[in-house]
């Protein structure tokens, strides 16, 4: 049990929350972070109703009465805005918004009585998030896996996290602050918590866990991997002819193809059978060509337990940095 | 007072090492972190004989008795490694290496019985730095102002300091692990602790020092920014006709100058006449054509005390998050 403002506010009893990873954060794997104590967040992210709907479906076998929430990537959402009504008809705690203006969508997120959630690149996206009224913000260091800022734009979590919070302790002090990007393991939570935030989101951690929907040669590559092996880039959204606005790419792993394809990627774009190839791969798992998508913190990772085993140990392992009784500032 | 092995190796009160900013941290601001309970490096960089002698007499005039160390730019010592015989005249507790292969200089320094600080970028810098005989490794995250690994290359705080301390306990436990990158006041300190370090690194922090010997107009443009006003290039190398080896490249702030060259450095490299503007602009301190090298951690200084406020402000704040009594664990 460590007590922050997040968990007192969601009612959980560790202050960690599942990244919505795209199509890898099921309803299986938000689900079991939820009832470990977390909070539990479906992937939406490209918005897919379908999608979205069989895994709501699934949290709900597992997931029982804990809370939860969904992720949008928001220039997705701009496309298909009717997908908000969908997702809010669920009832979630919390919707998470990333990778856009939230603003068009907050005033139906507080409508529905769920809390929007902002994650943000830099202070820039910070103050933007304070002015569409976000209630937690999320400053992710470009560490992290998945997209984010590239481009020499990233920020690292060591320092944005500090600055999101004496940013919004001088306008607006009751919005909550949790980090992102690099967090891992119970060091890295009682770090965050250390630099002022109320808590974490975890992707690259959880994308190794037994829950993850993510193919099995993928997870064996990652998994013997240091966390040099990574990398920014829009290769993978050239490969799968996603369309990302500026200034987003993305952290993944290094491979034979994005050895081969890398300072290319017009060429790669305007090759139908590379693309083919990697989409083949895709699905199939094969790490060679199409690379895990993880951050920077794959390096501290050697296992893929299941997520309640990943939250137990995490937070036994900050209460003990933490020290006994010991609790954040500010709290 | 905040105890680790750092402080107790080296006799200090506070786990905090000056970076050796070449030509930044001279001899004063190294004393002025000795007498304050750290560990004062003076900034020796690119190995100037005469500059380091008047350095280590200014900084006999200050520091009394109290430890102190040079830091040296490895591939420029490399080219006149007799200027290392000069340094361990001085009676140095350590010497610090960067940038480069520290092997052919580790058996002079521990022969003249001095400590071999190590920073590192990555992984592979790390098993370098423990194969050289390192006795302290820094692990330095690409938030960091100067120099550091770029291309892509870079490694963050958050991740690189607990999979470095991860390597050094499975190898030569011994071996003490330094955070560097973005650590700017008593949260970063805490937070780099929580990771299992040692202590920290602190170069943009000190650069916003009193006895910093950065121009006053440069001084007060970083004061204004936040965090988001840096990027990491080599714009500041060509400018000034120095030669850095790949992977490297440098931190520090956006002007009018990087606007009008980023990206076209060759131009830059064959302009004779902006490069002497930027040598001028360098000496008058003239921050719209020489950029302050700083870190992302600026975003989070606002003043230009003495570094000794500074220390005393980053132990107090850090032994209040850390709990009345609370150690890192481990130590
Ligand atoms: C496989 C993967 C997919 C991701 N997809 C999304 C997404 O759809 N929307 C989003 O906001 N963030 C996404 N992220 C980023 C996470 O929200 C989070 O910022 C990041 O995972 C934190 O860093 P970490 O991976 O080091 O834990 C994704 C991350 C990963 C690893
Ligand atoms: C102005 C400046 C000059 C630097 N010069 C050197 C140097 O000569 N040798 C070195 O090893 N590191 C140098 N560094 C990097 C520091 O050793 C250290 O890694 C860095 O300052 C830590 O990150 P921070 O700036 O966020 O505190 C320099 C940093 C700055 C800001």
């Amino acid at each position: 049990m460590i007590e922050t403002r997040l968990t007192r506010q969601f009612g959980l009893s560790v202050p960690v929350v599942l990244a919505p990873m795209a199509r890898v954060a099921g309803g299986r794997l938000a689900a079991a972070v939820s009832r470990a104590g977390g909070l539990g967040l479906i992937g939406g992210g490209y918005c897919d109703a379908a999608w979205i709907a069989e895994q709501m479906d699934l949290l709900r076998d597992h997931a029982g009465r804990a809370p939860f929430g969904v992720g949008l990537i928001t220039w997705a959402l701009d496309a298909v805005p009717e997908v908000l009504g969908q997702v809010l008809a669920q009832g979630p705690q919390a919707v998470f918004l990333s990778f856009g203006d939230p603003r068009p969508h907050a005033d139906a997120i507080h409508a529905a009585g769920a809390r929007l959630i902002c994650q943000v690149q830099d202070m820039t996206g910070a103050r933007q998030a304070l002015a569409a009224g976000a209630d937690v913000i999320v400053a992710q260091g470009a560490e992290a896996g998945g997209h984010g800022a590239g481009h020499g734009r990233g920020r690292a979590t060591m320092t944005l996290v500090p600055e999101v919070v004496d940013l919004v302790a001088a306008e607006r002090p009751e919005v909550l602050v949790l980090a992102a990007g690099g967090i891992t393991d119970g060091r890295g939570l009682a770090a965050a918590l250390m630099l002022g935030a109320d808590g974490v989101v975890c992707g690259t951690r959880f994308w190794a866990a037994a829950e993850a929907l993510v193919p099995e040669g993928q997870a064996r590559a990652a998994l013997a991997v240091d966390g040099d092996a990574t990398f920014r880039s829009s290769l993978v959204d050239v490969a799968r002819g996603l369309d990302w606005p500026a200034p987003y790419d993305l952290r993944g792993m290094r491979n034979a193809f994005s050895a081969q394809w890398e300072g290319r990627l017009e060429a790669l774009a305007a090759d139908p059978a590379a693309r083919a190839a990697w989409a083949e791969a895709a699905a199939n798992g094969d790490a060679g060509i199409a690379a895990p998508i993880v951050g920077e913190g794959i390096g501290l990772i050697r296992d893929a337990p299941g997520a309640a085993q990943i939250m137990a140990r995490m937070a036994q392992e900050a209460a003990q940095r933490l020290g006994h009784g010991a609790r954040p500032v500010g709290t």
